[in-house]
């Protein structure tokens, strides 16, 4: 089998750490962190920086109908079909620099190196920035993956936020038209692959001394929204015997989530986001809403855990006289990566000196809605102390910069590997 | 001993209940209920409006150093001191439009019906209307009368709001200026009897079909607010094991407050608050709070229950790697009505034909302030399905005017005694 040269980046990759500089500099200064949700005009502005400095590197670039920023580097047309490699630069609310914005950064430098280097791939390289990864506050994530792999239904369009607007309503802020999003499907039949790097954002890479984690999966994620209905009561006058106290009820559900979680090493269950009304200290609560997820590579598990919370939430309402409502959000199930595509990987990282390990990605990722239709793997690099949507998110230059050339020559071997076929 | 004639309300208590009525118009609409909370421009209203009606009725009336409005119907000498009776017209958020009005309406009725029967007490009669009874965001309750009793200290004006704003900062729209509030402590050693009438609040009375409650005792009030800080973390990616999630450890203290006040009949405990943050469906949660409160008549098992809370609240936090800050907010002692005046009043009602039954209040009052400096009376009348601070507040208008009239003929009762000595 031939085997490719392999090539470094430019510079030391000081153009590239320079972007997430930038990148990073493009934020909410009014919130801890660094945040630029979707929806937001930073966001915006956020996309159309990586679409000039797309077109500064020599791609044919664009923001397609639904705010997926995307360029291509021509090939010399000596392959057939395309390999695709990016990622997302929105951020979860007082998250960290790095997260999304990696992939994206890298997937420029991987086109940059290869003009760089004189080197033209068998294979046009469409570099891609996804729009809305993160969940939103309509609690859908993935939204320019789904959207370009034509899984975004009409559903997903009218799911509503905790003001009851709808998505759809809400996209006018992201310059997106709902009524054309679906223009955004791309045929993907001729893509031979989708690479993405990412920061781990767990603890595994560091623990291990690893500088390089190849992804097995990506898991699912069940998200849920549960809303208790008790009585508004004085809380002083009403017995504890008679009152109907929808605040215990969801007390009693945020544990139970934690509870079934921790059954498996792999699981996953977090209440993110709870309300209280009137949520006054001297009232009993007439409602309760609590919003959680469910993550899990295991999909049968997942299925179990969905019925064991409504089970737990039924009866924490029931001994309380409180109503219950459990309803399941948009759910994403664990996807395998491609083992072909991992192989090549595997071979690249120790062809450069690093070291890896396979593991699992307890974040979901638009690599699992390109994993749908495509060839699809992922590359890690090490977060510290695992720590990732949060201020302290951080990894080390040399991580992010060896991770750059994991991606770039995971390329070029791809691009070899099917031009010689 | 001389007993005194029974008086009857004029015009059969129309004119109360269209007070009653009027007050009940006197509301923020943009709320579900009756909202007419202290600190509002709608609250200096209602207390404007009482002022008015207090003159009408012929009172000689003002507002006080501290908001509360005071109006004083002239006796004719004969007896030594005064008698006081009254409420409070602010509202918990949506609220009912029974709780304190009742009292303050039932009050003017007094003097006016005293008027109206040609009747002159040998005592000056003092009706008020209380300013702020109910908990505010700040987590006082009772201020009016906590300054009318000098027991109003600076830790009470620099309480802070969850926007850590003092209460003393909070004044300005309630029209009443921090550094004048201790100039309404007022001398009360010649005050013979506070008589009080309000709605019981809770389910006793209408269970046991009894239309007059004579209060034995007013609950201990022991409000808190705790802390949980942990780290917030990506949900998808951070082991169960080693998340320190700060809402978790919050949920298990709320289901702590419900446990132990469900040690005893007598107790209440509610956790009326919570707050997440940031409270994002897919992060875990860096800090919760929580407000909420126990209540007794036994301030033994308050003490126990702080105790055990405390104990409780840093189990949770322990076992999650969760920091746990528990405050107790300034508290009220149980406190026991007067048996002397609880026994005229029981006369009275035998006198009128109706029935009583004694029973604590769960609920605390402005009374629980006057009885810690002068002989205390609290009269209860049925709320239908004991409820109380919700929309679904109710009590029958002829339970009110039973009410108005055993409060009418009880301080009449009160004065004659204590004249002829």
């Amino acid at each position: 089998m031939r085997m490719a040269q392999r090539i470094g980046l430019p510079d030391d990759g000081e153009r590239l750490l320079d972007d997430l500089e930038t990148l990073a500099g493009l934020v909410d200064d009014s919130l801890p962190g660094w945040t630029r949700s979707a929806l937001t005009d930073l966001d915006v502005d956020g996309r159309h920086w990586v679409l000039a400095r797309m077109r500064e590197a020599g791609l044919d670039a664009h923001i397609d109908a639904a705010g997926n920023v995307i360029g291509v580097l021509a090939g010399n047309g000596s392959g057939r079909g395309r390999i695709m490699t990016g990622s997302h630069t929105d951020t979860v609310l007082s998250g960290g620099r790095f997260d999304g914005n990696v992939g994206v950064a890298s997937a420029l430098e991987v086109a940059r190196s290869l003009r760089a280097s004189g080197t033209t791939l068998a294979h046009d390289l469409v570099v891609i920035d996804f729009f809305n990864e993160e969940v939103n506050p309509h609690g859908l994530s993935c939204v320019g993956s789904r959207a370009l792999t034509g899984a975004l239904t009409p559903a997903h369009l009218a799911a509503r936020n905790q003001e009851g607007t709808a998505f759809g309503d809400a996209l006018g802020g992201a310059r997106v038209d709902p009524n054309r999003m679906h223009e955004a499907a791309m045929d993907l039949s001729d893509v031979i692959a989708y690479v993405e790097l990412h920061v781990e954002q767990g603890p595994n890479l560091e623990a291990q001394g690893t500088q390089i984690g190849l992804v097995t999966d990506i898991t699912g994620v069940a998200p849920f929204r549960s809303l208790f209905t008790g009585r508004q009561d004085h809380a002083g006058t009403t017995p504890m015997s008679v009152r109907r106290d929808a605040g215990c009820a969801a007390a009693g559900t945020v544990l139970a989530v934690e509870t079934i979680a921790s059954e498996q090493e792999t699981s996953r269950g977090t209440s993110g986001s709870i309300t209280f009304t009137p949520d006054a200290v001297n009232v009993i609560n007439e409602t309760a809403e609590v919003w959680g997820e469910f993550r899990s590579p295991d999909g049968e598990w997942i299925a179990h855990a969905r019925e064991r919370l409504a089970q737990a939430a039924e009866a924490e309402g029931a001994k309380r006289g409180v109503g219950v409502e459990l309803e399941w959000l948009p759910s994403e199930e664990p996807v395998p990566m491609s083992e072909p595509l991992l192989g090549i990987a595997g071979e690249v990282v120790a062809d450069l000196g690093l070291s890896h390990s396979r593991l699992y990605s307890g974040a979901g990722h638009d690599a699992a809605f390109m994993a749908l239709q495509v060839p699809t793997a992922m590359v890690f690099v090490p977060s510290q102390g695992g720590r990732s949507h949060c201020p302290e998110e951080f990894t080390e230059s040399a991580d992010i910069l060896a991770g750059a050339e994991v991606l770039l020559n995971t390329i070029v071997e791809i691009s070899v590997r099917h031009a010689v076929r």
